[in-house]
């Protein structure tokens, strides 16, 4: 089994990024249950704006992306929080993804489905039950499975500040929400693996 | 395997429901793969505004909903759109299976892991996708699972009118939608059945 | 002037209530440059669910409410954080208010015209940027004018908890926000009221 | 008085764009109320990702649009829907304006107090009231003032499909919505011009 953490950050390598420290933490629980994981920072590449699967220009990073999003049976969405909002980065990436919706296996299946997908958000102020909102409702648009509390999150009190999750002592409901996280994301990944949602009617 | 269609209409019966229409139209493809199907007009009802599962006072309907909740492998949520959001109704429901998120079966297994969600959206004007992502995030958070693409809607084109969901002529699509909704419950309530995503740990 | 503190928790009268607590420290900024200020608590009231400014059924609160909107310059939402998201009853308060859109004073002006609307948001964890988002298009599809930053908040950091606002020790912030919160609704309902925005075209 | 149209299209030109269109619209009936519009489309420039005013790295365009922003009285932002949601390019533009929170003019006041803010939404499916939300919600958030209706859309009925704005016969919802969104953007302008938000307590 392979799962794939999409880290969202703004700034690419090598600025320190909360998101990959947390993206860390779970991908570790993943691969104590033998699942390979694969990281993708997407600020270090290249990617163009739009909605399909080739490439948009010359250098458009988004097709070898797309390659490790077909590949893999567990996707993790890492974004920050600005404005109490997912960031752009991970609205470009699920643009790019919008193109997924009518691709099929041979079969006619469509390629997100027997996928399932989690979310993690990082930030110094609020926003984190949005983030989850939106990234997992597009998501759920492009066929991916959502397990229950598949995401796990960090973020301090009230109002804006410079403290953030990888430099805070206060980090274990995170940590422990996020291991509930790397169990149901196996889990639910694996029933489907054993009984796939066959082609839907229609298709 | 059993079904419980909400219907978050403000309005109660014997008015005509696009929502409950809508809800029947999905039903009737999950009954077509043999699930038994309960339908809960929630306006019908007296329930309290809180976030306990118990009544909050005396004539609080919410006990008996919660007992249909608890019972369902598959809860469908059907809502209107009003100002662009989920209904108040709607809202009222999931506040009161908050409680549900700390309560576990015998073995300690959250009571709402191994259920599944879909999402049912009618309206006179745009908003379906938000509030498929409200109703989402919330089940999310209670612990069930939402299937790819588990939803259908219906809505005009722009701003507000009389025409609604009931009485269109242009219903096809929504109608192969939810026919394709029914599947992916289905399917992914039986792999879950089938392999069900065990107790987590801390829990 | 005159402003109105909608109080939507959940809990009726006399259950203390966080909302109110932090709606009132916002209330007494305002008394501070001269404005009336009244406080409902729509819990206390029995309001019916719908769509319209009329009496729904027999004892209806809502009309009276109506005409304190109607009387109002200032309408401030204050909202608890159920799942992240805005409470049902500050929904259902919204939803009776969706009637005002078509509503107009004598000359044509649509009634929200030259109100301006603020919101406060309380929970025990995260969500106040999205309650914010959700409370204000809202208001601004009835045609309040949102100043800008015309809100103030507070939650605990990750994770629930039993911590709440009106135990807390750590509120400056919240308070410091609430007071420039007050100051952009007095100075822009003032700027209104010398300045109204006429009746638009085609209304 | 100055207005800046922020055209969020994922396409650079010179590929037609249903916003651009919309946004032209607009943009006229604010001429004729004697305001000097100009037009930038995002993704014509170069402009990276990050929440600071200043270039990011050699290239970065954003400085030039910040002035801009600066410069305006009125600014609108005109976004396609994404799955439901704001594009990637207004999410990057409104992150590098995360950074105007802080700044103040000579006299301590948010550069972005006195400033109103509009948005248009075009999709070829549902999601312009949350895409509407979203901005908002973000622009409150860096100081604008958000004056009632100061919105509009277009987009289809249920389902995504080929038929735009662009092409669209059945557009005179939007437009006529359209031209009063211009007149409260107009006079709340000249409302807050002539009466400003002073500067806040605590700033």
């Amino acid at each position: 089994m392979r799962a794939l953490f999409l880290n969202a950050t703004l700034k690419p390598s090598p600025a320190p990024s909360s998101t990959a420290e947390l993206n860390a933490h779970v991908a570790q629980q993943l691969s104590a249950f033998g699942v390979d994981v694969e990281h993708v920072r997407l600020a270090d590449l290249d990617i163009a704006f739009g909605v399909q699967s080739d490439a948009v220009r010359d250098g458009d990073a988004w097709p070898q992306v797309r390659e490790k999003v077909l590949a893999a049976d567990i996707v993790v969405f890492g974004s920050p929080t600005w404005l109490g909002q997912p960031s752009s980065v991970v609205k470009q990436a699920l643009e790019r993804m919008d193109a997924l919706i009518s691709e099929t296996t041979a079969d006619g299946t469509p390629v997100c489905f027997n996928k399932v997908a989690g979310v993690i958000v990082v930030g110094n102020e609020d926003g984190a039950h949005h983030v989850i909102a939106e990234i997992a409702q597009a998501a759920i648009d492009l066929g991916f499975t959502i397990p229950g509390q598949a995401w796990t999150y960090w973020n301090k009190g009230p109002g804006p500040g410079e403290e953030e999750y990888r430099t805070s002592e206060d980090r274990e409901w995170t940590h422990s929400t996020g291991e509930a996280m790397a169990h149901v994301l196996f889990h639910t990944a694996t029933a489907l693996a054993q009984h796939p949602i066959p082609k839907p009617p229609n298709a």
